[in-house]
């Protein structure tokens, strides 16, 4: 059909047929709207329709006659370098350039003079709103001229209750892990976590509880020799899992609070000829681009959402960003590789 | 003396003060002067004295005075999101702010229309120059639109050869990697590459040929029953590793030209029961953050320098970024753990 209007491009029924979708799909995936869920191979197959057809939106087409996108602020802390909160950056100029708008992007460092004067430029390049994002999950406060502009916070919570924010669902996602061990027939499931509970970090409260919460629905409870307190670093991986793994009765399932906690426990298992999965199952945490599919076998861990996350705070933002002080959880989906099993006698 | 001038804020000389050296050097520090050549650790000590003193420059007074910023554009392929080329633009978001200029960012992850659109918008706000980098080193076409601003090629070159670029010195690095063997005694140093020398990988073929110039230099030559070509996965790493340590004349060291290369070659030692550094001592190349430090022992590799050289490009266009073709090579400096030592037995 494109065949037939040469000037006129593909449209929105070329992108479905190429999808293999319904129109009505490819509108819902394009814009994002809230409440509908389609699994990520629908979605791709419809963003690499439009790429494969040139496809444009109005918004495009708008940009592209009048020379010049409207923009929306990014203030983040690190962002930009941390190894892995980048993606939070793509998921969120992919959604603002669906409506033809760019991000003006600043990563301040923790400078609050450099903080400060990219507020001004933005507010005066008369921007549409600002994401204020950070590189790990935490409460943190906002500064006082993001008042005056649409403003969500991204990855972290307005420790005002103020602003309207986007985070993983830290208990989901422990929740999730602990349950994926449980139903392969697991029942003592231990935890080593990245810091102590009464730590302000939501990841080490929050996937604590969802492992709480996943015994619990089980009808067991937290068996605190089974529980570990390290500091995240694959050293305390491995001393933690040494010693829950030669103890005398050790667990045959350890889940762990991050992926690099989750590779010493690798490297305990090893130095203990013990086997991934057949000895003692692994669930990780973070699906670290560079380690998960990386170890032997592949880790079986929590995926932080950071695409969605960034798409996510952009709709925010477009619906105005009124500051109720919501704090929106974005699901931690499972990444299933080869680290679980059914423990070797079943209770 | 700060506390006798109350508002007129810290000069340079309260920071050479604070830093321990003199005020040229602050100033050249500070302006990043081609030519000067400082250690990390003066750099380090008069930033943090900066930071510390909240010192600012005339051109913070006057973004702080104006309320608002110049910009400059930086336009990455997938810059954000590589797992460390990310440190590229803290390299140029921290030189420009010590010009009072801001970065105005897009990541176009490839999409041509959105990298047209995103220049035509950086041109409309008229920004003072366009930084145009790559996640990896290598050849590129940039784009026609480039010709009208000044522009630098960063990470990657200019096919055409007019603008100019800032790429690592990868025969230096490579040349740096195998002395540091050939320094400790090793004569037999096998490489394990990352691609077939007919690649169009710069780091590929530099890396070759730095290893090539070092054996020369020391009076041997390559040895091809030494060197592999792999991909650049682990999984090479450890099959090539393999094969040179189990035949009949193995090396006593490898030169892996990529970390998670080197990676492999660790897993590869463990299965032997070969201790690393002394039965094999072991190189890698790239010092990523996520693994580097973290093996066992810790990787002895070179340093991409992505701050240095995300400076070094908002330098160039600070002063005109003249189109002459000009590749300027950037330095990867070697970085110290415990994989290598002399061999066993000395030749």
């Amino acid at each position: 059909m494109a065949g037939l209007r040469p000037n006129a491009g593909p449209t929105m029924h070329d992108v479905a047929a190429a999808a293999g979708v319904s129109q009505a799909t490819v509108s819902l995936v394009l814009n994002s709207a809230p409440g509908s869920r389609f699994s990520d191979d629908t979605r791709q197959r419809v963003h690499d329709a439009v790429d494969k057809l040139g496809y444009r939106t109005n918004a495009h087409a708008k940009v592209l006659r009048e020379g010049v996108a409207g923009m929306i602020g990014f203030i983040g802390d690190s962002v930009a370098t941390s190894p892995f909160a980048g993606a939070i950056i793509e998921g969120a100029q992919e959604r603002a350039w669906e409506e033809g708008l760019l991000l003006l992007t600043v990563n301040t460092g923790g400078d609050k003079a450099l903080e400060a004067a990219s507020l001004d430029t933005m507010l005066s390049y008369r921007v549409a709103g600002v994401v204020y994002a950070a590189m790990y999950h935490r409460r943190l406060d906002v500064p006082q001229a993001l008042a005056g502009v649409p403003a969500v916070v991204l990855n972290s919570q307005d420790r005002a209750g103020k602003l309207p924010s986007v985070v993983p669902d830290e208990v989901q996602g422990g929740y999730a892990a602990t349950r994926h061990l449980l139903e392969a027939g697991h029942t003592r499931i231990g935890l080593i976590n990245i810091e102590s509970l009464d730590s302000e970090l939501p990841a080490a409260v929050g996937r604590y509880a969802g492992y709480e919460q996943a015994l619990a629905e089980f009808g067991t409870e937290v068996n605190p020799s089974l529980v570990r307190f390290g500091q995240g670093g694959e050293i305390h991986g491995y001393q933690h899992a040494m010693e829950l793994l030669t103890s005398p009765h050790p667990p045959t399932a350890i889940f762990c609070v991050n992926d690099r906690t989750a590779w010493g426990a690798y490297q305990a298992a090893s130095e203990l000829r013990l086997s991934i999965p057949n000895d003692v199952s692994i669930v990780g945490f973070d699906n670290q681009s560079t380690l998960a599919p990386h170890l032997r076998p592949g880790l079986t861990t929590l995926e932080l959402p950071f695409v969605a996350m960034g798409r996510r705070a952009v709709d925010i933002l477009l619906q105005g960003a009124e500051p109720d002080g919501r704090v929106e959880l974005m699901d931690c989906p499972l990444v299933e590789r080869k680290s679980v099993t059914h423990p070797k006698e079943m209770p």
